[in-house]
């Protein structure tokens, strides 16, 4: 019989994370898994990229969504809604748009153009709003009581939890298929969702999870401090998609005593980890799976580890960040895309 | 019995590739076949995309210069010399390296500076001379009286050959064994050695093979018009692993027959494949790379095709031309790197 999944629960395990690989099998693509002499030497350990930039719609997020809009559907739902950095809009577009159910999504007002144009491409409706979780939150709730719509939470959707851990879960079976065994892996924090996937998949296996997350916007380092979520200032970051200002209960809960370490990187480790990402890897990846690979290198350098994964989460970037990391003008590439052309803190 | 290569000799067979895969097997990465819903709709085909580019040494060149090297290797080589545009003597240099062989490899004047830096890093001396085949095969000449040192020959070494022609086999491979079947494959033609390792691959099956030259060193094409490998004006053209001005007598006498046709690709054309290459496939290909991409949608949009593999031969590309492109700057991505800066024709 199907186990009942219950928002807010921490009742999510391992299994929830083996039954989303069988569902989502032959469905999505496997992304490869990339290795990388030069990054390899930079980190001192052999690091192992889980390349989800190449996923369907540009990122691991539509692993989750594809689960959620399924059931929701199933049951009969009329439309759905969510808010979102980016990714897990772009995700749930494409998820209802392949059971023809109309889409509103809630972005932040200066959220990543490229992202809003794939929205759009999929046909969803974006609504720009604010910069915070709780404003965008706000929003949605409004156009719930509008439209009768149902809400894909990007964090405390247990079917979104659970599916986001089948990435690592991939990554951990087919770096055994190669005859590798992980020490660590690392996944980027923004709203925790796959930092909680990645401790159920890891439930079980010697193998640590490492959380990395912007210095500038570090809501899971404040969350450990505080004993719960808390919402921090909300300072610009070029990781857009690790912009939300606090974890989710539902994360926070899974993934508190689960998680090994959480690392905080500062925005020129994230851009010099793009350059090296894109330059080295030859991967195109966003700036939030660049924050994961400052993260293993650090992490690397500084434990006795000889093999790390790393979730590359998605590659929906800005052309102009590229090119101004490429052209080596941080200056220009930590610059808020969307805030007046003020430079960042 | 092992089969001894004589080099000039057309008698190179599916055989020598099939052989080659096996050598190669577990030695080198099985890089992957991606997909791009957004490269299918441009093309109206599903295109099968060889990664090559995430191979060691950034390019599929390994593949033939580890074959090759390894016989002079055993044959009591006392060191190795190469002419290339780069990615062939990368790929030398890196072979002869775990031999621990001397190496001296020629390239044009005007190389990729990342190329250039690939090979250093390897360990090989890198002599810059000339612009054309011809200068280089000279200087390589001078080299070889002077050392007494093995030419690993990018196009004339039936090794080297077979070798390349082993990416495409695998390919053939990794589509039926995800259920796909290629109408054609796509691959960029420099000195030949590529396309003349694609028509053995596909010898005996039911695939096109499809060469991509640029416009502006349209070598096969000339060749093909004259009945025989013909030097070229050595125009500029951004996909500097194509500058080779003449193609290899081997590799014509292998192709010319079994190329199903060769397509010329025009600047504007190479930088936007590379544009949506970088953005929608989200791979860092080099320009010649993105020249058989533009091939291949080109070819899918006159052909009745399904399904079409590329050859994206590597990724080794330069940092700044990336940003031109990504800037959507193609005035800066076509103007010659090491030309006093003279815009292209």
């Amino acid at each position: 019989m199907e186990k009942t999944l219950t928002p807010g629960s921490p009742s999510l395990t391992r299994d929830d994370v083996d039954r989303a690989v069988r569902v989502l099998a032959g469905r999505l693509r496997r992304t490869p898994v990339v290795r990388c002499e030069a990054l390899d030497a930079l980190a001192g350990a052999r690091l192992w990229l889980k390349a989800e930039n190449l996923q369907r719609g540009g990122s691991f997020k539509v692993r989750g969504a594809l689960l959620a809009v399924e059931r929701l559907a199933a049951a009969g739902s009329r439309g759905v809604l969510a808010q979102s950095t980016g990714n897990h809009a772009i995700a749930v577009a494409l998820a209802a748009a392949g059971h023809r159910l109309p889409t509103v999504v809630v972005l932040p007002s200066d959220a990543a153009p490229a992202k809003v144009r794939r929205i759009r491409q999929a046909g969803a409706e974006a609504v720009l709003a604010g910069t915070t979780v709780a404003e965008r939150v706000a929003v949605v709730e409004e156009l719930r009581e509008r439209y009768g719509y149902d809400v894909v939470d990007p964090y405390q959707n247990p079917h979104v939890v659970a599916g986001q851990g089948s990435a690592t879960a991939e990554l951990l079976h087919q770096v055994t298929a190669q005859g590798g065994r992980l020490d660590a892996v690392v996944v980027p924090i923004g709203g925790g969702s796959a930092v909680a996937g990645a401790c159920l998949a890891a439930a079980g296996e010697d193998v640590a999870v490492v959380g990395a997350e912007p210095e500038n916007v570090p809501a899971f380092t404040a969350a450990l401090r505080a004993g719960g979520p808390v919402t921090v200032p909300a300072r610009h970051t070029i990781a857009d998609g690790l912009r939300p200002d606090r974890i989710g209960a539902l994360p926070f809960a899974l993934a508190h005593a689960a998680v090994s370490t959480v690392l905080t990187v500062g925005e020129d480790a994230i851009a010099e980890a793009l350059r090296h990402t894109l330059l080295q890897a030859r991967l195109v990846v966003e700036p939030a799976a660049a924050t994961a690979v400052a993260a293993a290198v650090a992490y690397a350098s500084t434990h006795r580890v000889t093999d790390v994964g790393v979730l590359l989460s998605g590659g929906n970037v800005e052309p102009d960040l590229v090119a101004a990391v490429l052209a080596d003008r941080p200056e220009t590439a930590v610059r808020p895309s969307g805030c007046d052309g003020a430079p960042a803190a």
